[in-house]
């Protein structure tokens, strides 16, 4: 056993100052509390190993952030691409070519090793858990490996090799754009390497994916988007019993060839299909038709934003609409910036600029709300939000839930006299975690 | 003198890779260049001096950092106002009301303190230059200290202690809104504090802080807005003959009322009064009038966004007509974040976001210029364009300039394989920063 103190602990439902949190030998939570309460908690187990100590002294320990959408590869061409070249004007639509470039560039090694470098990145900001939404599966010539799914065990070995916890959203893709043909518009070129040729292959790929002997991997599946998944796809596709991921409605230009082809948005034509429920999460969704914040409601099911990537793909901001009642998770995507409490802000000041009046997303209440409620909405979105968006529980830090840990280390001129969650979610940056912890195992320090 | 060797330095005008910058006795810029140029310039300089020399490794150096617009006291209430109370809507006027009372909560002893709390983290964060929009004056009665200039000497003291150079921007402040009556509406108790009962008495007040014998130290006026300052002020006020900076149309009430009072916008009724010219800079004009930007082009007057405190405080996005050809300066204002370079790539990610594409900055070229226009004209923005506004030449590093500069560490995974200029803007935090010299001295080291 090994108990933490720390000067301030969220919980994800409580803060609580002068705080403990006792680490059972299996890497979960055995007790949580003020360190008072958790003395008393560690006395009375039956444990007879010797309880290790350690003070993180002037911190704040928050359940792992929880990156619940990345493509870690993007990290390959981080600041190539943030230019214009002359008489060009850029969108989201040059950006992907320069995507497919630098995709058709990587070999299996290649792959690993930026994938490493993009969670090594990650682990050092605070992500104990990653959603990667994973593409790219054949080599160059678009021929699947002799291993179909080494690219993907690649991206696994990466995360685990640097101590994350990984949900590999496995992609279904087959088409290059919206159709009444039965295969949608065949693949271009430079989309072969992310072929799937038919649900079977998909769902097949994510049954050999959830074999593996270790149990900080899950597996969830991701029909790309409905540009790239055939209509008649999705049906097959819904019978999958785990976390589904689809990018939605992130590009005017996609709402409008999904109006066109089959007269309605990407998040009806998914629900139709039978979707859209509580295992269904809609990454982006920055084009929402009027009726989609209400089919999520009623569906239970999430949004996870990505606002840097939105941002710097020159999509646009989520929508007030989409603030209210909806689970909000968030991803570092495109991996401009990998920052979730950055994100976490983004979310409530983008919405701020938006309605033109402050503190929009302080969640609904009595009065009797602690002030730290809209901080803590916050946060729950960079963390518990994104643990059941991959599949998990989001119980935050109770006991028996697995010591998923980052701390932030508040002893700086920044955070001086803030209130701790106020000044981790507003002013803080990826610096300020100084160490993190995956199902109990420390996994980084900061030197 | 002293000769720094760093990998990268950006001037202001290009990129020098394995470059020099060597520093004279007096402070400022001797030669800049390649490390070769610079070590051969050395050689050759007559000064007979044991020339001091250092290398700083993985860094890019920068002109330093210049916040355009600050009012340090406000970070005594940093994190107290992320939420909202029950039944409450809060804006941009009910965080005024917050502000008054920490602004009415302070005696000259807690106002330097705050004030020195603020522009550590800022010296910190990269800044080598303030502009202090500064409007609290008098004792809590709303009396003149026995020094009228007390406060305002204070919050010199406290930047001058810490190492920055500072533009005192002293504010006039007179009425608590518009009207035709010749003194605007009378001012609230609560703003007692801030009065100046007439043009004469800010310009005797600027007069007498310009005789400070520092010459780190400067003034600006600051008729604090169209709200605060009664339009029979202005023509006078335009007498003074140094920077002018303005809180303009931060919220659409300030221009509704402004065109219900005096049929026109609040940028056109200081401009008819005199006042907006190249000395002139206009602080947020967030809701502009449709001929705003040609105004400001004609005129050579600048405007500085706040972006973080636009959102924050719930005003909106800079529209993208301020984009193009009107010069852009940076201030962190409230306070919320001190983080200058992510000023910068606010500028251009919410103008991504608001034309739906992307790179949208880039400054016009002939395809000549280099991949890295964008970061430059953002980076200069954060540097040169602030140094114009607060009454500098915004020359950058060029020899006989002010060597004011700001080291980042780019020795880090964040910034592996990204070109430094792009890594600093797109990828960066305030934590990044590793040295800052004011002046050729260096005020802050990164321990």
């Amino acid at each position: 056993m090994h108990l933490l103190s720390a000067k301030w602990l969220w919980t994800g439902h409580q803060l609580v100052e002068d705080a403990g949190l006792l680490v059972s030998a299996e890497g979960t939570v055995a007790a949580v509390g003020t360190l008072a309460e958790v003395e008393a908690a560690a006395a009375g187990a039956s444990d007879e190993t010797p309880l290790a100590r350690e003070d993180l002294g002037e911190t704040l320990l928050l359940p792992g952030l929880v990156n619940a959408h990345s493509h870690a590869f993007q990290r390959t061409f981080r600041g190539r691409v943030q230019w214009r070249q002359a008489g060009r004007d850029d969108s989201f639509w040059t950006w992907r070519q320069a995507m497919y470039s630098a995709a058709n560039d990587l070999d299996p090694d290649a792959f690993e090793a930026v994938s490493r470098r993009c969670f090594t990145e990650m682990v050092r900001s605070g992500v104990t858990h990653v959603g990667e939404f994973h593409y790219v599966h054949h080599d160059r010539a678009g021929q699947p490996y002799s291993d179909p799914d080494e690219l993907a065990r690649r991206v696994i070995r990466a995360a685990r090799d640097v101590g994350l916890r990984v949900t590999l959203l496995r992609v279904a893709y087959g088409a290059s754009g919206l159709s009444r043909a039965p295969g949608g518009v065949p693949l271009l070129p430079e989309q072969r390497r992310f072929a799937t040729r038919s649900p079977d292959e998909a769902l097949a790929a994510v049954a050999r994916l959830r074999a593996l002997d270790d149990p900080l991997v899950s597996v969830g599946l991701a029909p790309h988007s409905v540009r790239a998944v055939p209509r008649a796809w999705l049906p097959e596709l819904a019978a999958f019993d785990g976390p589904i991921h689809v990018h939605v409605a992130e590009q005017p230009a996609e709402v409008a060839a999904c109006k066109a082809t089959w007269g309605c948005g990407p998040l009806a034509l998914l629900a139709e299909a039978g979707l859209v429920d509580a295992r269904f999460t809609a990454v982006h969704l920055t084009f929402p038709e009027p009726e989609d914040p209400a089919l999520l409601r009623r569906a239970g099911a999430g949004v996870c934003a990505c606002p840097t990537t939105e941002m710097d793909l020159g999509d646009g901001f989520l929508p007030l609409a989409l603030r209210d009642g909806v689970p909000l998770s968030l991803g570092s995507d495109s991996h401009a910036r990998i920052d979730l409490l950055g994100e976490a802000r983004a979310l409530e000041w983008h919405a701020r600029a938006l309605a033109g009046r402050r503190n929009v997303m302080t969640p609904p209440g009595d009065g009797a709300q602690p002030r730290h409620a809209l901080a803590g909405r916050l946060v729950n979105a960079a963390t518990l939000a994104g643990s059941v968006a991959l599949g998990g529980r989001g119980d935050g830090l109770r006991a028996g839930a697995p010591a998923d840990l980052c701390a932030l280390d508040l002893d700086r001129p920044a955070a001086e006299g803030v209130p701790p969650l106020e000044a981790a979610v507003f002013s803080g940056s990826p610096e300020w975690v100084s160490a993190v912890w995956v199902q109990g195992r420390r996994v980084w320090t900061r030197p």
